[in-house]
């Protein structure tokens, strides 16, 4: 019956995991050492140290959850709040909800502030909600949502939740690595984000950072943290730093490996750089994309470079044609999430995958698909289109 | 400053992780392919049938849980109590304790059954503490402490939870793949286990197995589980199969791939097979160790044959000997912990780990470093006395 798997080498242009960069699979396979070895203890430091640069923080608080972004997620919920706190959730895509999911298993109270999907968060939403609940202990939000491939302003959100004594929970599970992201300047309190996506790493680890406010509030809680698993004071024993180590749980050693050869990879682009081809690589595959005669679904002042959304054609069979991409070229792309199933499809260019050959790979593959799907697109257009912006 | 990670090839003879296949390794460093892709799905499907063979079990429920065995054993509280349990643990080291902490965190009570750390757990202390806690809903104890390398006996215990009416929660992290595991026969209703021990695979996993009688409970909850990560009401909907696969996380894809490998290899030498081995190989141990002049910590009846613990001579230094084993031999063997820190060391026989090559070559090594210290031991002796119990 069952025998080793072998995959097929996909192309991974869905919203996430994205390409894995061979150095980083090389780095995953290599020899597993203790999680308590003298050498695993000085990886995790520089772990962190590439983790903060990512971050652009200075947080000692900054570690990789054992465990994927909706962990991360959980671990700043349940650190933070406790039973009757209020909190402001911006819901403008999928990952709002899940965080008023975790304000309510909390024991705590959840103000919704909604946008629609596709819209980025109304900053003037927020403020009207503060305006009304001036006890709000923590503003949350996603910088940038992955059901729907829109921006929202982190650093005014940031700052009105600090102007307003709140503290802030941010979600850049899709952001870290492929557009700006400033905590420290910003002054994010919490923020959480996963390996998969613009680091091109493997599945798995969530990587969070915590201020020194945050720090002080969890530092002060007055009963437990109702995870043992993601207790933060607990894991800071194991990855604080600063002496000895004590034992909280066995690190998933060689997907720290992974972690590691990703953010090095990162740090040895720079972050400018890395931000730069994540936009160019967008742009050309938009001008593609237009070319064809195809829609995108947000406004280009919000659209993620590293998640487009782009709407499927009338008449068009929303499945049918991602199995054609997905049989007969080994691509994936994402299906819309939600309010948007069946009316976007969603082309991620993250990380290692963001790259002239995938864009190019992409527009050959879809106009390919589209075509024998019967979809009204103009023939030819899409790779010359791209490559102009390639060449300019 | 950083550059890419080249660990050492250890040799891993501690309470885990232990050493991994090189089948395993190759596994684990296969292309990326999506956590919805139908051929990853097809793959959860033979990791199930693969992990109901390793528990012995029919139950629909099984699945590893992406994150480390410690979230495992969260996923089993906060899945079956809810506030105002009454839940009997069982302490006979650190797992006890930190089952303890778990029970505390969903607002249930704790009903402590303490013994020895080096004992097995009390089968007549936990009937008392039935009877004097009729009302109790679970029962929670360790099947193989890896604290301490002791068995408790599993099926007693799982038996008389049933007949007082209580569900058991069994840790079997160190069980799983090395000794004797029922989950059917013995009637056990959440079971937890990792990755890193006698399945020989990365950590980062933690297998887990739920009764229809644990699902049932799960089912009539008349409120949400606490962790919205580790609500199995939300995982099923994922690994149940059967029709259309929800998203709830992104699985860790290369990690699954890793475990699909090593539940095959554990499938091939079938299980009473790997049980004989590691027995087999802990004798060879013991005889070596006693040659020596070592003592075994554990009584003969009670010992696991993966986890052996030794008593440190007088006077000798416990870290010195780690040390010399870890830089000169790249040797990891295990400290002692809580009450056994510094008395004790865990000479672990895992799953891969568990082979007449590191049988010996401990033996060797951990000679050469106690003679090097000054230890009381007899030198030449510890080989042959080993090589005996192979020839046998």
């Amino acid at each position: 019956m069952s025998r080793s798997f072998y995959p097929p080498q996909r192309t991974l242009m869905g919203p996430g995991p994205s390409d894995v960069s061979p150095r980083v699979l090389g780095a995953l396979a290599r020899p597993t050492i203790g999680h308590l070895d003298p050498l695993f203890v000085e990886l995790m430091d520089e772990v962190k140290a590439l983790l903060q640069y990512a971050f652009q923080t200075d947080n000692q608080l900054t570690l990789p959850v054992s465990a994927p972004g909706s962990a991360g997620m959980e671990a700043c919920f349940v650190n933070l709040l406790s039973p009757g706190d209020k909190v402001i959730v911006c819901q403008n895509g999928v990952f709002g909800g899940r965080m008023k999911e975790n304000v309510e298993r909390c024991g705590a109270t959840a103000v919704m502030v909604q946008d629609d999907w596709g819209q980025p968060v109304s900053v003037d939403k927020v403020a009207a909600a503060f305006d009304a609940h001036p006890d709000t202990a923590i503003l949350a939000f996603v910088h940038a949502e992955t059901s729907t491939g829109v921006r929202s302003d982190a650093e005014a959100l940031c700052a009105l939740a600090r102007e307003r004594g709140a503290l802030s929970i941010v979600d850049t599970v899709t952001s870290l690595g492929g557009i700006e992201l400033q905590v420290d300047a910003w002054g994010a309190d919490a923020v959480y984000s996963g390996t998969q996506k613009c680091l091109s790493c493997i599945p798995g680890l969530s990587p969070v950072t915590f201020s020194p406010r945050a720090v002080e509030r969890i530092q002060n809680r007055d009963h437990k943290v109702q995870s043992w698993f993601l207790d933060m004071q607990l894991v800071m024993g194991y990855w604080g730093g600063g002496g000895k180590r004590a034992y909280h749980h066995t690190a998933p050693v060689n997907d720290v490996y992974a972690l590691h050869e990703a953010l090095l990879m990162l740090r040895e682009e720079g972050l400018a750089a890395a931000h730069a081809r994540h936009r160019h690589n967008h742009e050309a595959l938009v001008a593609g994309l237009e070319a064809m005669g195809l829609a995108m679904a947000v406004a280009p002042e919000h659209r993620l470079p590293q998640l487009n959304s782009v709407l499927i054609p009338d008449g068009v069979d929303d499945a049918a044609v991602r199995t054609i991409l997905l049989r007969e070229f080994d691509l994936e792309i994402g299906a819309g999430l939600g309010a948007l199933a069946g009316r976007t499809w969603r082309i991620g260019l993250m990380g290692f995958a963001s790259s002239e050959r995938n864009v190019l790979y992409c527009l050959a593959a879809l106009e390919a698909a589209l075509a024998r799907e019967g979809a009204p697109i103009k023939a030819g257009a899409a790779v010359p289109a791209a490559m102009a912006v390639f060449a300019a």
